[in-house]
């Protein structure tokens, strides 16, 4: 007989059932590979009667959270119910209760995630959370286990599947804005109210995330700029594309002898760039490290089952933990302070979309450090330009958009 | 204090000097981020004079394997110094001398690695393998760590970077093989006698690995079918390009209803599918699973430090098991049965090359199942071909190279 081990789930919706269905469909494989046995007994939901038909099926549904936390025998509780006030209380309460955690709750995680990750270590729990970061894709474990012996200078990543979809619609099948973002709710990548998504917002809770484990700084969501992709026009994709790039919003993290720079915004990604094949509702996380060069990581974003392969690894993770009888938890409460970048000395390349052609002209006719070209009636590209200027630039009422170069 | 690893290198070329490297000169962020230290207390080596100048900066430099295996304070051997025979040996004696063993070498694994990890479970040892595939991209620990609870459907992967730079200089440069060989052979790619990458050698040991990890299949050299790049034609991408695809040398592997089939040989690459944008030196792995649908995995092949990467993760994980006294090996010993697939119920779609026009006309007269396109002289495109039919082809002298559809 294989041991078993004793798991509760915090939510049983989109990621929540995916879970509850590969650990019961895939039962005997895992335990042939893991040699180890789970059961899911209890789920804990907030309307009980949205889940009949599984309670009729004996899925063991709850709405008393108590219920988990005084039952000595559950050893893994999986918060996948969203929020960030209630899910922390509950991971702090399930940490202090002697349980591990996995979480796939990226806005507690970019909230509160120093507190969560000190409460773990605290009771030496382990604290797990691939899927909160590109759901499908493992880079928060390559980021723990295989980069980190590693100096890493970028992380800049596609992180956000809706607006990446809006985006490959726009740009691929010409549509507008409009258009691409009613088709991406009718598919259902969008939310009825979109606004994390398009606002940057999503984005840049996962930007802290990965900044977090990537370069062991702590990032508060008003410590670097966020933009999103309401400011897009169909026509900039042509202007971007005549300078030979193609345009994503990227959450993207340098560490630069200037010092430290970050942002959530559309960016200039050369055709070339291993970004720039990530389409649809796709993400990608691009890494760059002096040891190991240039990765990319490509996969679903989010959905049901890829994300709950990855909350199933990070449950396998710590059972293998358990088994070992680690007494110590995984997490390296690393953190380093970093020097934001000078604007002054910080030097990129961008595509400004200006509203009317005399202000182009106005705008060019200034003493502008780079070189300018013009396309079109409204836009400027900019070569060898100050992150000062550009800033000065986003002031200007005129300048409607600006895409830095990645 | 911090408790002190040590650790024995078996080479100190390519690979272990970059080893050495980043052990010494990350010293103090891995003791940081591990809590654990790391000394390199011996080193083999061939040729004791070839490496006078490290030992009078103090390298620990041997050319006797018994100084390593009778250390009993030596807990991890790395094994970074290539070729099958001795490096089976050295490792097998190194773990039943109760060491953990990281290795670099998928040649060693490609014909020992079922009795390569018995005895490593056998000793309660680990043995760690994740620079032997795909250099620098974590892809071995994607398998065994993050997709191990979802069921693969396929690993296609462009890992020779010898062979896939000479193939982007062609595709992309207009050169000639002859010409994209030799470039590689400057630029330190190819080696002198570059028939292992070419035939395609290289790259089917580490399809075997790969899908001993994705299927549980343990596969041998002759259980399927290898080809290389030596019969490619600067005119073939064209064709390929008419169709819409751009060809890569891909070791595939796929479970299908109808049977398991893999193959190594140049493939016809949708220009729009993941793998397509893998280019020069490059390595890129595709995994398919039912859970985590598609993704991809990219970075450099191979390099001193971008191995090396890989390598020292592994020597960091084996040392978070020897803290936590973890007494098992950490590799499943899952071997599953697999069927071939019958070669007359898989259908695909491939590019043929034949020698003269005249052959073009007597085969498309042939009664072929599919559909059959003509491109310029010597090219047919077969639409929903069976397999058996293609073999019969590649039969057929006058046909001169078959590309099929990945
Ligand atoms: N969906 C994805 O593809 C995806 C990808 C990556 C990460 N995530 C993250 O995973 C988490 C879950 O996402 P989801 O899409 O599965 O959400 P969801 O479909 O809305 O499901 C949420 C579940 O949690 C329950 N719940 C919510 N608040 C609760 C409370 N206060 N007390 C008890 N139960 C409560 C809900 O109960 P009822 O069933 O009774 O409503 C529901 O079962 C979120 O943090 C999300 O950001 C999701
Ligand atoms: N190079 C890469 O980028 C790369 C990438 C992935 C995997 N790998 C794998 O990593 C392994 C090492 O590759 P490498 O490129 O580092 O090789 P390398 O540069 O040729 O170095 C081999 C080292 O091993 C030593 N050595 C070889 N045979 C020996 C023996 N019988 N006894 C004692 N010492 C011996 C050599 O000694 P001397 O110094 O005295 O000659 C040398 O130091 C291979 O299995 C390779 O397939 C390499």
């Amino acid at each position: 007989m294989e041991p078993t081990i004793k798991v509760a789930l915090l939510g049983f919706g989109t990621v929540g059932s995916g879970v509850y269905q590969m650990l019961t469909e895939n039962k005997s494989k895992i335990t042939q590979k893991k040699q180890v046995d789970f059961e899911i007994c209890k789920i804990l939901v907030g309307n009980r009667t949205k889940h009949q038909a599984a309670i009729e099926k004996g899925v063991p549904i709850t709405t008393d959270f108590s219920e988990i936390l005084n039952d000595p025998t559950i050893q893994i509780v999986v918060e996948v119910m969203g929020s960030a006030e209630t899910a922390r209380e509950y991971i702090i309460h399930s940490l202090e209760a002697g349980k591990h955690v996995v979480t796939a709750n990226k806005d507690a995680l970019a909230l509160y995630g120093d507190e969560l990750t000190r409460v773990a270590k605290e009771n030496n729990k382990n604290l797990f959370f691939e899927a909160s970061v590109a759901g499908g894709i493992p880079i928060i474990r390559a980021l723990t286990d295989s980069f980190i012996a590693d100096s890493i200078q970028e992380v800049s990543g596609i992180i956000n599947g809706t607006t990446n979809f809006i985006i490959s619609r726009m740009s691929e099948e010409g549509e507008s804005y409009e258009q691409a973002l009613a088709l991406a709710q009718e598919k259902g990548f969008a939310e009825a109210d979109p606004t994390g998504d398009v606002e940057g917002l999503d984005a840049a809770r996962k930007l802290i995330i990965l900044v977090k484990l990537a370069f062991g700084y702590r990032m508060k969501l008003d410590d670097f700029p966020v933009s999103g992709i309401t400011q897009l026009k169909q026509h900039d994709f042509d202007a971007a594309k005549h300078y030979g790039f193609t345009l994503k919003l990227i959450g993207s993290a340098k560490q630069l002898e200037e010092g430290f720079t970050a942002r959530v915004g559309m960016y200039l990604v050369p055709l070339a760039h291993p970004l720039a094949m990530v389409k649809n509702e796709y993400n990608g996380v691009f890494v760059k490290g002096e040891a190991i060069g240039e990765t990319m990581f490509y996969g679903p974003g989010a959905g049901s089952l890829p994300t709950a392969n990855s909350v199933v690894a990070d449950i396998l993770a710590i059972s293998d933990r358990i088994k070992w009888q680690q007494t110590e938890s995984f997490l390296p409460l690393v953190s380093n302070d970093y020097s934001w970048h000078q604007a002054g000395t910080l030097v990129t390349d961008a595509l400004v979309r200006v509203g009317d052609q005399e202000a182009v002209a106005s705008l060019v006719s200034q003493k502008l450090n780079g070189e300018v070209s013009k396309y079109g009636a409204d836009y400027m590209y900019l070569s060898n330009i100050t992150e000062q200027q550009l800033e000065e630039l986003e002031a200007n009422e005129r300048v409607e958009a600006i895409y830095r170069k990645l």
